[in-house]
């Protein structure tokens, strides 16, 4: 399943891998990416980068993988697909910073393909704030807005209502953050052709170290209170929450005896629960939770 | 389907939450705890009794809850029940300790009833050491088995043995913690009369308060490092992903509107997750991971 297009594709993700850290590098400081390489028994392997204990990044990873050979039967059934071979390849990214005013983000770009004639992109960029600084939100949709008409206007309201949809915690009733854009399936259409699609996925991966450094600088010296730092365990253990119950990525991982450690490279480097938390009326953090819901439009500002 | 059975029943756990909650601020000495009553809109509720900042638990409940109505669709076809209605019942505890020498404790007793003619209990005792003490181990497992061989000497080898199996983090190859007993769908069968089987159940709930007293009152005062600290924090993060994806209990509530603050009241006041940490050879921690297997026969000594 290493067709000349994968192989140009799985290139470009470990090219932007390689990209990333290194900006996150030079934005730190202080911290570097330890990186183990893994193989996977049945084919393919990955590069899983991870730093700890940064200025800015108080842990985090972008990792790399392209895993092929035979479909599991399970996600074959899944995607009403035929026996076949796959190749997943993709970079994966969460970060959360030390700074209880910098956000958290994810980013994830992936092409998945079979010799059964189907073949998609998918992946996304989100932000989930410790404290919402709405003009931050806003030039982060606008971001994104952009790199969305660039390749069609009608991408940014429909992948931002996917991203809406997709990281809600039900029974919390909230989103995990404030959006930004969820795709998949990205396949061939009578619009869109293969290099279209690609061209789309390209800019959104290429869209992610100017948005980060635009928020870290803003954000990494910024001074704050143990109380921040509290509500900031609070709001990571809302991420983990997300992320164990309801994320599909993590849940078809830890199905399909994926690498945990890069699976859960996603989880918070601390994390508290507390009962019934209420924060005071007309706090920051009042003002926070109170955002975390669908349908905002943000890009407006 | 409040039967004089199940009534007596529900009276019977709603005086045992009573008991161990006098019991355990006792051995606290300084937080008490805050309880919420809450009803469901279907029919019966709840109290949600949680202890926080105390000298001995850092974070804990003690939740007494009978629900009753027309059973769910959902679990119908699980259970494999028809249409019919239904009673819940039970007490369900999780105690996590400041002290990260004093282990983490859950205890569940339940009863399921309903108007099709099937009904059963279930429940169980395990313990969670964020560092094992063999010494406390082989006392908690000798402790369980006097109380199942009370009733019937085959109940310990198989609730032990379901405790091991059920308590298991498949992701992680690793048990949540040294195991105790694990049971449910008991109900009448040739050699267990309905009274045989509720005697059981009762005393493994009576069982709660001695067995946590030992352990406290050993470890309660007991120093501790910052990094013991550390280490506590990473054992409870996989006690978060154990409860998060894979405990039914937390599953089924979650899945069925339960009320979330009562269900994630299993959840530690502060976790933390590293990337592949690996403990020190020959050192505490190090030991403390070897005995999170399944299959030791801690009772023997």
């Amino acid at each position: 399943m290493l067709t000349p297009t994968s192989t140009t594709i799985i290139s470009h993700f470990q090219q932007l891998q390689d990209n990333i850290c290194a900006s996150l590098e030079a934005l730190d400081g202080k911290s570097k990416f330890q990186e183990d390489k893994w193989e996977r028994e049945e084919g393919g392997g990955g590069r899983t980068r991870i730093i700890q204990g940064g200025d800015l990044i108080e842990k985090g990873g972008v990792n790399f993988s392209a895993v092929h050979g035979k479909m599991p039967e399970k996600i074959c059934k899944a995607l009403q697909l035929p026996n076949c071979q796959f190749l997943a390849t993709g970079v994966s990214i969460v970060l959360h910073p030390r700074n209880p005013h910098m956000p958290i983000i994810h980013m994830n770009v992936r092409y998945f393909d079979t010799d059964a004639d189907r073949w998609w992109f998918g992946g996304g960029i989100d932000l989930t704030p410790h404290y919402v600084y709405p003009e931050d939100v806003t030039f982060f949709h606008q971001s994104l807005q952009k790199i969305c008409n660039n390749h069609d206007s009608s991408y940014f309201p429909a992948f931002k209502k996917w991203a809406d949809d997709y990281f809600y915690i039900p029974h919390r009733q909230e989103t995990r953050g404030v959006g930004g854009i969820f795709f998949n399936h990205l396949s061939k259409d009578e619009t869109h052709s293969f290099d279209s699609r690609y061209a789309f996925v390209k800019e959104v991966g290429d869209g992610f170290v100017p948005i980060y450094s635009f928020l870290a600088k803003k954000h990494k010296n910024k001074p704050f209170t143990k109380e921040e730092q509290k509500w900031q365990f609070l709001r990571r253990s809302r991420y983990v929450e997300f992320n164990l119950v309801y994320d599909i990525g993590t849940k078809f991982g830890l199905d399909t005896n994926g690498r945990t450690e890069s699976i859960l490279m996603s989880l918070p480097p601390m994390a508290a629960w507390g009962y019934h938390v209420q924060p005071n009326k007309g706090s920051a953090e009042a003002y926070t939770q109170s955002m975390l819901k669908k349908g905002i439009d943000w890009a407006s500002g």
